[in-house]
């Protein structure tokens, strides 16, 4: 971390912050220019809040010079990390594919999308259990039940299952599920994700609406540095004043995290631009840009969904996709099943 | 809600169409022009969501007509709610303002402080026990022991105390505490919003970073819908582009949100800004354009605060601030202790 | 357009509205269902300004049905737009890849990048002699010099040449350029859109920092209403509150662009994230989504150039680059040369 | 500025950097810590483009000590500039109310309304001759006939006249306009702003819908390092997420310029929230804290307006408005004509 002194100090003042800073740990380093004076604080500046340095009165302005996170950091870990989900690996050469609907309404529907999904190559299947919704009046999900019933479809298919977590207090609930996703309004429920990290479980933690791919990584960390590794990271859209999509989806976020991290991306186009007609489109510049899988809903009868059905692919719609998707996963050195 | 029909949508279609309607409860109202087939649906709308209705193969747009919320909806309860607390009261006339240190530090610290802010006129202490921090490495607060602090501070000086609960499971610990605050990050932790609205106590409910005032609302409705009224909506800033500060405090969003609801509105120029000189100015505004009262940080220390020290005032900063509020305040019609 | 009532309008305002209606040139189709009246304007509503309407004392709300935009409207033309510039085509299976340094800054310069990008496969030559620079104290180009440059590099090598235009004054100068570029920070300069509508030549439109794609479309539309339909919209990243790239590109935007216009899609990584590692991997997504071409900043000394160097590739570099694409283009039934 | 050295730079490499500063003018001062090299670049570095340096590649990052600005800049320019227009003055300790229509549509609209907002205590007239509209197909403005009715009206009232340009050639038809306006969407033309700070008269300077508060005083650089001090700020909104309101009136702005330079600054809430309810308050809150003055839009019959009458006072609101704000400028030490 480099500090940057007001002019207006004081010789005395500068010393109380010198001692300061030895006092956190750390060790100055002083630079004294013509006119400009530097402080470089060297060591694990992690804990140290940049706010914080910078309300200290003779400080004129801070600037981080390595990233506060450590476990997340692929300086401090340059191999990818794999993570092996039921069978199935995210981030060692194969694209991931996690498809289904947005909630699980009933054993037909989730079995039947299961079926159809596996058919066509997803390698995972999604379904919303707990339901964040906007409006207390709208359809909350299955809850509990709706847990059941995707154990009942991986029963009926082999594929892992993938659901959504709100509530510590649910945690047991989630014991049989292969893959628990924290989702962009829980990004930063800090108490949620420490509890995710003493848990054995892979964590897929999605992007914000608001939250900068530093603050991801930051969320991560809480997971990672309580000792669960098995992190997936999601860019799923953020939101902008654009409104021609639902949200704006942020690309650029899978290699500047890969680049940083050795958390494997995935992205999810269905919550981004919010339109079924679209989700084919972006989910090829995910592959092309170098996700390592994608979250796509699917639904039998999109029209009927007791949630987001605007954004959900049809099976068939799906099984094209997949289709398409093929060469150029293949392109891009990733397997497909 | 009014739906836009396609054009390309056939007379059996349509009626498919209306009988799903009448299915969900509501009536549809036919309207067919020159070239435009609309359907108006009369009857409650708040359960139906918008995303799903437009994801029906032959609607081309959906319009919401009424407001998707209904207890904290002004049309519907047109008199102000006013909240009393300890004795004080927030939306009757009065400014209420609500000052203390960002994180609880230590008995002496919050004693001291609180009795400074009494002495200059606050009629409520904060003080984080809990604190959600972006680092896992980053002092989280004092915790159980922070509530504990902040009751004895309590009885040092007689004023009603305000701290932030972040965990469902923490709620028993919330029992001695006056005014429970729910964080920007937790705006939409509709668990939590869900557990609040069976207390008795009274809820600080701050606006999300990336959310809308409508969204707001809607967390309100959480609440209040679960049969606790007693409700103040918190501005705090919103993220935009702009890094001139923190974040941009959006004072339009009170008078919307007391055109649009009866609950009270506070506004927080401290986390809005994130620097202690601003706060003074961006305080008058927020008196001026017609909020309740102010959420204003305060402490005795800035440099050595253990987090968002730069955004603090001393205490006497805040008693000058005080003063300069006072004559506004009464323009204002808002009474001042 | 749909304009919803308010419920407090009595019979005479609502006749006085109709009148208007018709005073607009325009029919009204009166619905009055339980509680609501809604009014569908019919007939061509493009010059009615939406804000006009709602500010009408008995309107509640409007909503638009069809497009403001005609002239870039798929729907009116529904074929795709081609766009012959100087031997080569945009728009046509082929994939467009204009390239070159940000600022023209010497013959020799030139000349190298030219012969560089042209041997790696490039079809037109970019480079900035008019800059627009935030600073009045950074290098603004060369000027008219910067455009004499780029025709010597143009008849070195035979690309087409491609440069920005700031000024109405300046059109002369831009005789023998065969793309004109309008840039981010004008595309809202309506004089200066409304004068390239009177040229034959092709304009290369990009989208402003905080541009909706409607805005977009309409200010192609100032430019194909008068008279020239040679008109290839850009995408290049819009301003969000994302710091991890200088701006976040939204590639949702060619899939909606190309659905609701005739006009070609073109995709410029280089100044959507800002640093030119990043480019690649940005460019294979442009790609993948069904760009119709892409621009793509090369020096051959970054570390020199006059501005924008952290975002250029060296020809080393691009020509990797376009060996990858090359593959995935095919693979979108795109052509490269 | 400060430069932080990659920790992978050679010893060579460094020499080369440290020689490329001098060949620019600077000195570099050179502080080598455990893991750290930090270079200072002593001298005006207003002509250095942080993007540049940071393409070097040895540079890992920059942080600029200094303002880019040094005209508009406080610290150069302490005093507070008072800006005479016809006979009154902007930022002497006094409020300054431009109001008027956002159209010129009549000589009898345009003399009506001035007569109207003198009465009641505006101390210049707007209104809109030449008018940037999102649609080609929309009222475009009454362009130099406008200019001559606000003429007609200053001389039936007394009123100095504010209007906005938006093309350099139409400078000549400004001649007798008091005080010229730049929109928003103008912020960033760089040529017109040149041709500005040419001329002796007044500017009045929008902040661009998405344009930080540094790229606002880069702006007014242009004009004011050109000869023209006599430029005005003015905060008029930023385009964001939220659609409650048109844009989100960012209030800080006018605590954060006034403390960063020396210019006067104004505030529209007219054009920040779009609706003419909320003006008022707005307006209020402006003055509260600390704008030298006000632009606030005025019509006489605002649902007959050409252009923007949604967000419209009528003269008895304004003057009603203008009653309130007495006061509360009093309280600000501002005087009130």
């Amino acid at each position: 971390m480099v500090v940057i002194v007001k002019q207006t100090a004081t010789k005395a003042q500068l010393d109380t912050f010198l001692q300061w800073v030895y006092d956190m740990g750390l060790k100055p380093h002083l630079s004294e220019g013509a006119g400009t004076t530097i402080v470089g604080l060297v060591g694990d500046t992690t804990k140290l809040d940049e706010n914080h340095v910078r309300s200290i009165s003779i400080v004129e302005d801070v600037k981080r010079v390595s990233e506060p996170y450590k476990s997340t950091n692929r300086k401090i870990h340059p191999e990818d990390t794999h993570i092996s989900i039921g069978g199935t690996s995210v981030g060692e050469g194969s694209l991931a594919v996690i498809a289904g609907p947005c909630s699980v309404e009933s054993e037909e529907q989730i079995i039947q999308v299961a079926k159809a999904v596996k058919a066509s190559g997803a390698t995972m299947l999604r379904g919303g259990a707990f339901k964040p919704r906007t409006s207390p009046y709208a359809f909350q999900g299955l809850r509990a039940e709706g847990i059941e019933l995707l154990i009942k479809a991986r029963a009926a298919t082999g594929l892992p299952i993938v659901t959504e977590i709100m509530n510590i207090e649910h945690i047991p609930l989630f014991e049989d599920v292969d893959l628990i996703q924290v989702g962009a309004r829980n990004m930063q429920n800090f108490e949620l994700l420490r509890e995710l990290g003493h848990l054995k479980k892979p964590i897929l933690l999605k992007r914000g609406l608001a939250n900068t791919l530093e603050e991801l990584l930051m969320s991560a960390e809480y997971i990672v540095a309580g000792g669960n590794r098995h992190v997936i990271l999601c860019e799923r859209g953020i939101r902008t004043y654009e409104t021609a999509t639902r949200n704006t989806l942020d690309l650029s976020a899978v290699p500047f995290l890969k680049a940083r991290s050795h958390l494997p991306v995935v992205v999810d186009p269905s919550h981004a631009c919010g339109v079924a007609w679209m989700v084919p489109s972006l989910a090829k510049a995910a592959v092309a840009v170098g996700a390592d899988g994608l979250l796509i809903e699917v639904h039998n009868q999109p029209e009927k969904a007791l949630s987001d059905g605007a954004q959900s692919l049809r099976p068939e719609q799906f099984a094209e996709m997949m289709q398409q998707l093929r060469p150029l996963a293949e392109l891009m050195g990733k397997k497909m099943t």
